[in-house]
């Protein structure tokens, strides 16, 4: 599964910026992939780059329409489908990461094999995975683990990539899920993967490179989530990580959906993290924190990066506020 | 997916006694499940139940033909598919653990339909299983933890459910494979579930239950397994065990299919299996030692069992050699 870019990023009639949050990732991540916005009567999300038709962004480059919107009541709505359809006819692709799949759709689905074009619903595997071989591999690796899910993993991994490429270093951000794999044009999705293949899959997204190339894991779920511990697990041991980044939000008052149960601490996450990954990689190092403190202010985002610095002994910054130059110098 | 009992077992072919090993393993945890075996010209298998044909069976009560053997090429050969067809034809369903899809030979298919009998394939998922809550459930559970995969998890299970069983005590082996399954005749086949869902089938697998009821979980892979681990942490939180078992082969040079990976020893599987399980059960306690001594003699058998025990402070036996009672009379 390879996207095509550039894109054309469709955000049909989303009902507030939050529901193009897909689109907004692309965009901050790969502005050079994006030719343009493709928005419908009632958009209430602006990405800020040229609205275009779909013949506008062909004419612009365009090699795939994303769909960088959320649906609303779980069906792709007539006036969705009716500009799916144009972008087909007209010679586009079109990637999604729709719960409703583009190839459930008969009219889509039609069209796109008369045209000889691609629907790629980035939820479904496209390979079928190796079972995990253990082997080690060449080049370096690193992995976000977080005290929850949904703590920043994504964003880590992603910043920690682009400082790395801006400092000319070798790196490849390893997407393992729909918004990371809409952004890259490649991945696996991980929580999609049948059990058996998971750790597999991680080998197969992080093969031998070059002795100095880092892939920059993107990390799923927690070791301390009860619902998916298991995909984190197989990302430890199939990603084989050199080094680890713990991720925290500081504001979360209980693990996201299991109201029973408390947060561990970053030592906790720390240790247990460490001793999973020496199973794979005995020389595999905790490197960093990355904090997410959008819900705090300047002052109190550094004193609490400060404290927790102090505490772990780890250098420890909000990567969107403070940058990832601190972490990636730990990379070596 | 249930099962209807009681079952014709089927042996085809087998080259050897191995290649039966299925049908060993229901005959032997479930004889009174078992009316018979059929067994073809060369077949080099015998359990020691009578031999019948499909029609004595279903005399006999028969409600399942299960397929009891490996096949051998990847293939359903000539000569079994006309005894399917005859099974079905004669009111049996077929229920089979092959990698070999029942429900991909288009004549079976054809024959089940029309005669409205079930084709069940135990590799696959027969529900769609939810994503774990977390949420506490009543009964207890106990779930077997090994150094390595095939190390004896599923038989330490089943000696334990039988021993609990036979004292009067309220139990339910909970098969998580293949060979589990068709034990049972029900279960959850873990390894082929999705990833996002693998906890949420440990849940439904092991569900509310009577005060004093213990689920004695089938195990699968280990956590220092780099293939499988993700699968046996889903294990460990969607089943919120009680009480652990450590599972152990003393000859083992390395990891199952890893030669470049060394076992752990039994007090860091302790350890690391215990830590995990607090996260969803506070109160779960390691409460025994299941060592599979079958390549040591009598006297080397005790004596490392005794070793154990004194090394480790948890009491430890082999059940096949010495019974499971020493472990059921620590769940409490």
């Amino acid at each position: 599964m390879i996207i095509q870019s550039p894109y054309l990023l469709f955000l049909g009639d989303a009902v507030d910026p939050l529901a193009a949050k897909v689109a907004q990732g692309i965009k901050d991540w790969r502005p050079d992939a994006c030719v343009g916005q493709l928005r419908q009567p009632g958009c209430q999300a602006d990405l800020g780059i040229p609205d275009m038709t779909v013949q506008e962004a062909i004419d612009a480059g365009a090699k795939t329409l994303v769909v960088g919107v959320a649906n609303r009541g779980g069906v792709i709505s007539e006036s969705w489908l009716s500009v799916f359809v144009e972008a087909l006819e007209s010679g586009l692709d079109i990637a999604s990461g729709l719960h409703n799949l583009l190839t459930d759709e008969s009219k889509l689905v039609e069209v796109a094999n008369s045209r000889n074009r691609q629907l790629i619903d980035v939820r479904i595997p496209q390979v079928e995975y190796p079972i995990a071989n253990g082997k080690p591999r060449a080049g370096k690796r690193c992995l976000a683990v977080g005290t929850d899910c949904s703590v920043g993993k994504m964003y880590t991994a992603l910043a920690m990539d682009k400082a790395m490429r801006d400092a000319g270093r070798a790196s490849s951000f390893r997407a393992t899920g729909q918004t990371g794999i809409l952004i890259t044009g490649d991945g696996v999705p991980l929580d999609a993967v049948v059990a058996d293949f998971m750790a597999g899959a991680v080998e197969y997204l992080t093969p031998d490179n070059d002795e100095n190339h880092w892939d920059m894991i993107e990390g799923q779920g927690s070791l301390f989530h009860a619902s998916y511990s298991g995909v984190t697990m197989a990302l430890i041991h199939g990603g084989a990580p050199d080094a680890l980044i713990l991720c925290h939000e500081p504001t979360r008052t209980h693990m996201r959906g299991l109201p029973e149960y408390s947060l561990p601490s970053l030592t906790e996450l720390r240790e247990l993290a460490l001793t999973l990954a020496k199973v794979v990689n005995p020389e595999c190092k905790v490197v960093g924190v990355s904090v997410n403190t959008a819900a705090l202010d300047d002052a109190a985002a550094t004193a609490l990066c400060k404290s927790i610095e102090t505490e772990l002994g780890l250098p420890t910054v909000d990567p969107f506020r403070h940058g990832a130059e601190r972490l990636i110098a730990e990379l070596k």
